[in-house]
């Protein structure tokens, strides 16, 4: 990260501050489009900002496949790490909680405290598991919808995701026409092509084949940890680019390695720990869960890109990152060109960043810009 | 591949037929680069066509990580698949047994026959496994250097290989530039970038934190298999590129997935299909001693990568490919600009193949061109 880029939080900026989560729980069935269905529902939310009289101020975040609904604020002022688009969200910030009521929820089928493969059933007492049915995009979707429904918001000012957040915020906008404002999806897809499915098959495998796994029936003390990490480590490699991983760790080495096979690169190290981290936060069957329905994402079935997004209303912004090889730009722009063919009211921005996939998750003022304004428009 | 391609054979080549391999062994103790040494050395090689009187026709043929020694003919007529470059090699082909004595040793370090960790050590009775000494790419050429003695050939008439390969044939360049004629490297590097390495370190990790590694220990019956088989999966991916990936499976589906995780797309299969096989053919421990061997290589050290080559006399050809990410066309042009400073013979070709890393693997007439002519030259 450059100077100017750290300088970008400004004075005049303000932060959420102290934030707490809450549960949105529906003890209605819970339908899934693979015909599953839980009996109850639970989604955990964090919202910032107030909620207008007329309830037309609310934007809808969408988080990334391992993020979660903490996106902006601290639980506790000795929390060192706030949440994961603080310098997006706040007072005077690009998505400013002065204007706008800011609500993002943890995915259903995640770990942070929404339904998802590790929650209770209520029937059983114990687990889903693998009893948790099939997931999709539009399930995490219709779960949200359920959520604003609760919160007596008809109509969202606007949906705003990047990655897995920004396929939702496309299905929101597919299947939710009238209740969504604008959008606006950041390192984006309308599908995963063979290579991503092959790097997500493959961390699934390094989960699967951990004995620890024991067919999703692991407990939180004796889990695939092992194979979590592999999983973790090869897909945050696909979250960078090979100029950022250059520039940041070049070949630069740690105090030689005594054993064979002892860290020796500071790439490992820093990889490794991403590994291990990961493991403490994260479920592996949530995992298994949320890759599979990004593979499946797919906006071009069941008839074409144009057909899926014909019955869109709102006006879009797409932005794609030049680094980013996971979901690369081609990808974003098809989306961007199909929308416009169809006549809508669609803007793509390209831009270039050594980030990689990542590029959206990091401050950038350029991004900002495109942000509020769009926000504003 | 294309029709083009496939119709490369053409019926005046033929083919060397039913081959065997030998073993070269030397019962003086080998010394290693890192200090360490083995009681014997053991090099496994085929050679094909004849050494001529002057012993001036020999081209040692070097292979990539996961190849060995059998690059041409097959071991009966049953055998479905020949050598892994039997394409090039043969009489009439791009490298011509006719005129040429082709040698293919298995890496010092490998795992089907050379001195390598799963070999049994002399002294103790017992597969050397973690006591195996520290391996790097000189260490494998001042092996294949000792077999070439043993032949009684003072001079090679070419070095050639690819990946793993062109980098020890930059290595024969550089320690015996009195015994290498020419050489040829395809998608070669003159060094690991940080990414590379991080995706190694990662397969190593996947082999390491599988239970049955056993700290270098295990059994061929109860060994890492299923860390191998994902670092294997994961390594494949990068051997590819993302439009080949693309064409050759696309989002393509399997017969519906009755369980949940069972493959579903194509590209699942293959690449679990890929894991399984290595598993049958290939150490965990060579693994990890080749690819730590692959990212401690660095031509730039220890002074700079013009001071490395400035000994080189032999003329050269580099031959990168586009679609390589791995080791991408401008780290095979780093290597050839780094030579014409220096004033050195030395010519690139990039060559325009959707087959990523591999694409030196694949029939491709205008590659066959490149190696029957340099070789004349």
């Amino acid at each position: 990260m450059n100077d100017s880029e750290q300088t970008a939080q400004i004075s005049e900026e303000g932060e959420v501050g102290i934030v707490e989560y809450q549960d949105f729980v529906s003890t209605e069935p819970f339908h899934f489009e693979s015909g599953g269905s839980i009996p109850e529902l639970r989604l955990r939310y964090e919202t910032y900002g107030h909620l207008n009289e007329a309830k037309d101020n609310a934007i809808l975040i969408c988080h990334a496949l391992t993020g979660d609904h903490h996106c902006a604020g601290v639980y506790s002022m000795d929390e060192r790490k706030p949440g994961w688009w603080n310098f997006m969200i706040g007072p005077g910030k690009p998505i400013n909680t002065s204007e706008y009521f800011v609500i993002c929820s943890n995915a259903l089928g995640g770990c942070q405290g929404s339904s998802g493969p590790g929650s209770i059933n209520p029937e059983t007492g114990k687990p889903y598991n693998l009893d948790f049915p099939k997931l999709t995009v539009r399930d995490m979707v219709r779960a949200q919808s359920q959520l604003i429904d609760s919160l007596g918001i008809d109509r969202l000012h606007a949906v705003v995701g990047g990655s897995m957040g920004g396929m939702q915020t496309f299905q929101w906008a597919i299947d939710y026409p009238d209740r969504v404002g604008r959008y606006i999806a950041l390192a984006c897809a309308a599908r995963h092509n063979a290579q991503t499915i092959a790097f997500n098959d493959t961390g699934r495998q390094a989960i699967i084949t951990d004995p620890g796994w024991q067919n999703g029936n692991y407990t939180a003390e004796n889990g695939p940890d092992q194979g979590l990490a592999v999983a973790r480590m090869m897909a945050h490699i696909t979250y960078l680019s090979d100029v950022g991983l250059e520039h940041k760790f070049g070949r630069k080495r740690r105090a030689s390695a005594k054993e064979h096979f002892d860290i020796e690169f500071e790439v490992e190290s820093y990889l490794r720990y991403q590994g291990q981290s990961f493991v403490t936060r994260f479920d592996a069957n949530s995992y298994l869960y949320l890759t599979k329905a990004l593979d499946r994402f797919d906006l071009h079935a069941p008839e074409s890109l144009d057909d899926t997004l014909s019955g869109v209303t709102a006006p879009g912004l797409v932005v794609g990152f030049t680094s980013d090889w996971l979901y690369p730009p081609q990808g974003n722009r098809e989306l961007v060109e199909s929308l416009l063919r169809l006549g809508k009211d669609a803007s793509y921005a390209e831009l270039a960043m050594d980030y990689g996939h990542d590029s959206f998750l990091v401050r950038a003022p350029k991004l900002y810009d495109l942000i509020r304004r769009f926000l504003h428009r």
